[in-house]
């Protein structure tokens, strides 16, 4: 059965099913944010053939990552998920259970998380466009700014990156024949997990936590940083978070690249005074990793301390540019 | 210049100029909720050729649109505004021109209801799609929902109901002769007003107060109102609140409709203790009434006391269903 077929009252009695009965039926929904702390609130579009596409994406991985993303941004905050809204855009001919299956990956990756659907809208488009407005909270001492840094910090990668991307790699490709990471890497890009759980670890400051998320990228991260802080960065090649086997795979300049400019990795990228940054990142093990130091002069440079490459001036052009 | 042409980061610096400079620059907008009450949420996607279209509705106009209609599901909770996120999705063909003329019209109606543009996403997307996420705060002793209404109370509309459709129809046909009123109907339909200003004149009770807005129509309101309350009406035919001129302009059949089914007139529908809704509308003034009172038995009636007319059982299905 498809979206016009069932109609707007069924597909909404449908998708309630996956809301908490108490937020269902009225204008608008109800939260509490606890008390003392601000409210956190970021917004995603994504758009089919431009963010997901059946090619790479089912609709249950579709809807956990458009989750993950959000999450993933009140994470980058310092915040902890209060809920989601979610608004839709579906052409009439779309089939209903692909938007069931989409719903289905969504409220995965939420309840894995905590986090209620608390409401949305469902309209008719030509296209399929999902929205997400995620709301989250965190107490003033504990919220995280890109604007933050100073110069003379450590700066702390929570993960390996360049997995997404060598997942995607693996997805556009089918016949490529799979490495021995392959389950790692399809699942980084399938379902990868908002670095929630780092967030209570983080030290209690005076002044807000310098960082954010790596979704558009370790490099864009460390270079968006340093520019709303007024400092550089001096990154140390060795210490790059290349995730394992990579480089055996693609070769040591393809896995750098995809480390620094893959994207979608969802892991924190902070700043944080030396002592601190070492025991977090003692806290929280796995691929964390302190990737070099912040500094005055305010250019980012890729360093070799063993000599061997020549150092690199990162930029964000050789990112992507959503509009190319 | 045109979307693509200009790029994302172009079109970013363009639209974050909209927004309060405090808000812009990081993963997530910071807002604070006052203490002691709760958040109120509510999701819109609008789209290009759905719900809006160059043929009846300016740029301006779709902006100012989507953030009245927004702010009236606050007022329909009884919630004052925080602030609103807009995701946008737009083809790299769109005029650069065109978006800064919706965010002009969207901050227009904005700064009227003195509420802040807090953050947003923007992306590429074959059709223009529009997504507003609308944050507000009220106590919970001032809440109004869907299903507090009891048998007995009056129903009271805040204003004149079928202007917006009336003007719609002048705007599709300009070759109509203009009636009496076109300016007001023309402008109900461009430049709703949500009507956040009854919200502080509301009575504080210890239970919620039963309404929702109009966005949907009156008919609508009142039978979802009745619906979620276990509920039915008694409307009176000669207290329904028609716009000025139209009957003259239409006859009064298809006033009558405008007025039940029109949709988009963004007045709130309430149900109050009679003492409490005479109080209420002697307050607003203008075009408030009240309309009928609630029933025990489920069914909403259309009455003529006059007994000109048959009594008339309104149900959903004489309004429109967005998927037809």
């Amino acid at each position: 059965m498809n979206v016009r077929e069932l109609g707007e009252q069924g597909l909404l009695q449908k998708l309630q099913a996956f809301c908490p009965a108490a937020v269902v039926g009225d204008d608008a929904a109800e939260l509490q944010v606890p008390a003392g702390q601000t409210l956190v609130v970021t917004t995603d579009v994504l758009v089919d053939g431009v963010h997901f596409s059946d090619r790479t994406t089912s609709p249950e991985d579709a809807g956990w990552r458009a989750a993950a993303a959000n999450l993933s941004d009140l994470a980058a905050m310092g915040a902890l998920p209060l809920g989601i809204t979610v608004g839709l855009g579906l052409p009439g001919t779309l089939e209903v259970a692909w938007v069931e299956r989409l719903y289905q990956g969504l409220t995965a990756c939420l309840q894995r998380f905590q986090t209620p659907l608390v409401g949305g809208d469902v309209v008719r488009s030509p296209v399929v466009t999902i929205s997400i407005t995620a709301l989250g909270s965190v107490s003033p001492a504990r919220v995280i700014r890109r604007s933050a840094a100073q110069p003379g910090q450590a700066i702390v990668v929570t993960g390996a990156h360049g997995a997404s991307r060598a997942g995607l790699e693996l997805l556009l490709q089918p016949e490529i024949a799979p490495p021995a990471h392959r389950e790692l890497y399809v699942r980084s890009h399938q379902r990868p997990l908002p670095r929630l759980d780092v967030v209570p670890l983080l030290p209690t400051q005076a002044r807000a936590i310098a960082g954010m998320d790596s979704s558009d990228g370790l490099a864009d991260a460390v270079i968006q940083i340093c520019r709303a802080s007024g400092v550089g960065a001096r990154l140390e090649r060795s210490r790059l978070p290349i995730p394992p086997g990579l480089s055996d795979w693609v070769g040591a300049t393809t896995a750098t690249q995809w480390t620094l400019y893959g994207g979608e990795d969802f892991e924190l990228v902070l700043c944080l005074p030396w002592p601190e940054a070492e025991k977090l990142i003692a806290h929280l093990g796995g691929g964390a990793v302190i990737i070099g130091t912040t500094t005055v002069e305010p250019d980012i440079w890729l360093v070799d301390v063993a000599g061997q490459s020549p150092s690199e001036r990162l930029t964000l052009e050789q990112g992507f540019q959503h509009y190319s």
